[in-house]
């Protein structure tokens, strides 16, 4: 065993026998490397290798420490069986409700795919808004036509240099919303009836937005760390037509995976060969919550074939949607497919996200939503370590602000969803997640949509009523 | 010969004869009354029936005058043959070129489908916008999901009082701006591969989205003064399975044509007995540029079959893009389908678009824009008159901001298209107006986007290039 993976073993072991608990500060790497008589790179690889199975955290200026749960992923047998023929979309009712559910007072949403508008920073926002509104004349309406509005297009092409990715301006097409932008470059380079490979489980809105296309899915068996399968997605590429992949590398919904940089250029490589485009949805990754950003899709693509698809609506502002497609080689087709959807998108939005890029504190308002998210995640986490009965299994995102709980066999996730509707706190069952309507002994929890407080009444309301939403009952 | 009709056949007489022209004021109804030796409500009937003819026209607190032509409407030759099976729609790069060359320096817009943004009341929706700005919070954000904020649905239901309906604001979702409501309309009612009964020829950016649904239209033949023909659409519902009716009886675009109530009535008859929905494209109904207001189908509906589709961004604001959809016994499916579809419109719209009709002088705005359309129409009218070579033939819109141009059989308005883009001018070519790329001799040109200068220069420019678009040369 080399040097580093003793060290580690032995920091795992006392994690493992909760003599170092959720919270605890774990040495510095200065301290360790006077206990062990090794260089500091040898250390900094041991916490790494602890890093990656997710048993501890560095914290900016502050040290490492242990995470409040060990972390316990979906073992194999949770994960999707991969249909064997591809399937229609069912969509579902409890969509509707959930929005619903929403604007009624007292109730704790940890079901919706959304953050809580309050953790945006709408003050800067409105100073934004209110600069627009002074000066917004016709020519900015016409100047803002697909493929957009200029000057917001250059702001966000800027923005990719930080990612690691050289993108032109001319190659943004701006949408109304992420969630368009996805279904804009769905219906650029596919028809109805054609079949997408899609992470599973998935998010509902995407789910949905398949569903309205008349697209038929191949889902691919995904895991809780490392994301899509991708030597499931080369069978699907040999057994299936695929015309497109529909992947979410970075903080997948709902589980929260990230993909490795490795599978990232595996999966161009593989996707080349079969010439099939890679939609990239990436709405969420300034949402990482520990160490730095991962690089998207995009910054590995040499072949042109990923449509990259972004948003502000997620983490700026849910008031004034803007989203937008990078999508280099189909440019064109993606612009057509914009202006046949729905024209333009509001020239007024547009105006006001590029004033607010341009002139409010964009970083350090996404500094803070990242403390306020990890926060809450931590607190989510710890609550349900300590709350949910025996078998349940959660995923432990390392950003974006859902994660998954496989609940024990038998627990039927759409009965768990009537009782704790009742009792003011909602959850995505399993089902919404999968085309199939598979996971029923699954939930995703949004933790980015309550406080702290709600969070820890939420779970111990869940914990209560899991045993009594079993199937057999 | 009635009375009244005597009255009116001589006043045709000369407006034939050319002994009344375009412009001319005919005498006022006191007048006439004294000339003619009978009582008033005979001459009001006569000039009634003129102005049905479309010979003469009334102009508030001024009296009636000859209209700059007489309507020389698209014969029956020039209505299309029904295809014998339905077709799918084959959309154009057109489209994206005449968004593009919208913002080129120097370019007469004849070909797009939208108002000069100049026109819009602006400074009164900055108003709105930077009142809304300084104070809107994220409680807003929450009321806007679906199926909208509460405030502007009341507001829009209120609206739906003047037109003779009542709708609730319950009954009303929001969407963004009136394109996705159709849109949405009509995914709540189809599956892909339905087939839809449409006008022809049709607004190209609704062909468009039918393409982008994967379904097949029915293109119904329809009349340039009275919309689409019932019976036409009655064979129609005897002989194809249609799952939807989408219909513009208002103002359809590109005919301007403007549907008899009488057709209204028996057109919900018809469908009513098929069960086949109807979704009312209503956008410009505002835009009535003679006498009053038509009643939407929807006041006539009382089977709940109407999905009434309307819009401010057409003819309030282009910046802030706010549709909904009244639709009764169809809500549930709208508000779900909206959901999967995008979920919110942009909550900082619909804030701005309320406080805009709650605050701002929308009906002396709505009075201003019809005037400075009814310039250009009339300028548009009276240039194509005096310019155009001999055989073309225009409608004459009562209301809108589009006609209808057939030109001599052999003209190829693709080729026109071209020539004329060389020269600054854009049109929209009849083959962009039907799914079957029909109408080769046909071109729809706006007169809401170019000032009366512009107006007569283009037309000039496209009489001189008309001859030389043979499709023989």
């Amino acid at each position: 065993m080399p040097g580093y993976m003793e060290i580690a073993e032995q920091l795992a072991t006392l994690i493992d026998k909760r003599v170092l608990r959720s919270g605890d500060r774990i040495p510095s790497v200065r301290q360790a490397t006077g206990s062990h008589h090794v260089n500091p790179g040898t250390i900094l690889r041991a916490y790494r290798e602890l890093e990656t199975r997710g048993l501890i955290e560095s914290r900016p200026r502050s040290g490492y420490y242990v995470r409040p749960t060990a972390p316990r992923s979906v073992p194999e047998a949770g994960r999707s069986i991969p249909p064997s023929r591809s399937t229609m979309v069912v969509t579902d009712e409890l969509i509707v409700e959930l929005v619903h559910s929403m604007s009624r007072p007292h109730v704790i949403t940890f079901g919706l795919d959304i953050l809580k508008p309050d953790l945006l920073p709408n003050e800067d926002i409105n100073r934004a808004a209110a600069r627009v509104a002074r000066r917004l004349n016709p020519s900015r309406i016409i100047s803002a036509m697909p493929p957009g509005d200029p000057v917001l297009r250059r702001l966000l092409a800027k923005r990719y240099i930080d990612y690691g990715c050289a993108i032109d301006s001319e190659d943004i097409v701006v949408t109304s919303g992420g969630r368009e932008a996805v279904l804009v470059a769905l219906r650029s380079v596919t028809s109805p009836g054609d079949t997408v490979a899609i992470e599973s489980p998935n998010a509902w809105p995407l789910l949905g937005a398949l569903a309205g296309l008349g697209l038929r899915v191949k889902e691919i068996p995904t895991h809780p760390q490392t994301g899509m399968d991708i030597a499931a997605l080369e069978q699907a590429y040999q057994s299936t037509a695929i015309a497109a992949c529909l992947v979410q590398p970075t903080f997948q919904s709902p589980l929260g995976s990230r993909m490795p940089d490795d599978n990232k250029r595996l999966l161009l490589k593989l996707s080349a060969h079969h010439r099939v485009p890679i939609i990239e949805d990436d709405r969420v990754s300034v949402l990482y919550l520990d160490g730095h950003r991962p690089r998207p899709l995009k910054a590995f693509d040499r072949a042109g074939l990923v449509l990259h698809c972004g948003s502000l609506a997620e983490c700026i502002s849910h008031a004034y949607k803007i989203g937008w497609i990078a999508s280099g080689p189909y440019r064109a087709g993606v612009e057509k497919t914009k202006i046949l959807l729905s024209l333009s998108a509001s020239a007024g939005d547009q105006a006001i996200m590029a004033e607010y890029l341009a002139h409010q504190p964009v970083e350090r308002n996404f500094r803070r939503l990242r403390l306020a998210v990890a926060a809450r995640r931590d607190a989510m986490i710890l609550a349900i370590s300590e709350d949910f009965p025996a078998g349940c299994q959660m995923t432990y995102p390392t950003g974006g602000f859902s994660l998954w709980v496989e609940m024990p066999a038998g627990t039927n996730s759409l009965r768990l969803y009537e009782f704790a509707l009742a009792k003011g706190v909602s959850i995505a069952p399993g089902p919404m997640c999968s085309a199939r309507r598979s996971y029923l002994n699954c939930m995703r929890l949004n933790y980015g949509y309550s406080s702290v407080q709600q969070i820890r009444d939420g779970v111990r309301t869940l914990a209560e009523l899991i045993p009594k939403a079993s199937s057999q009952l």
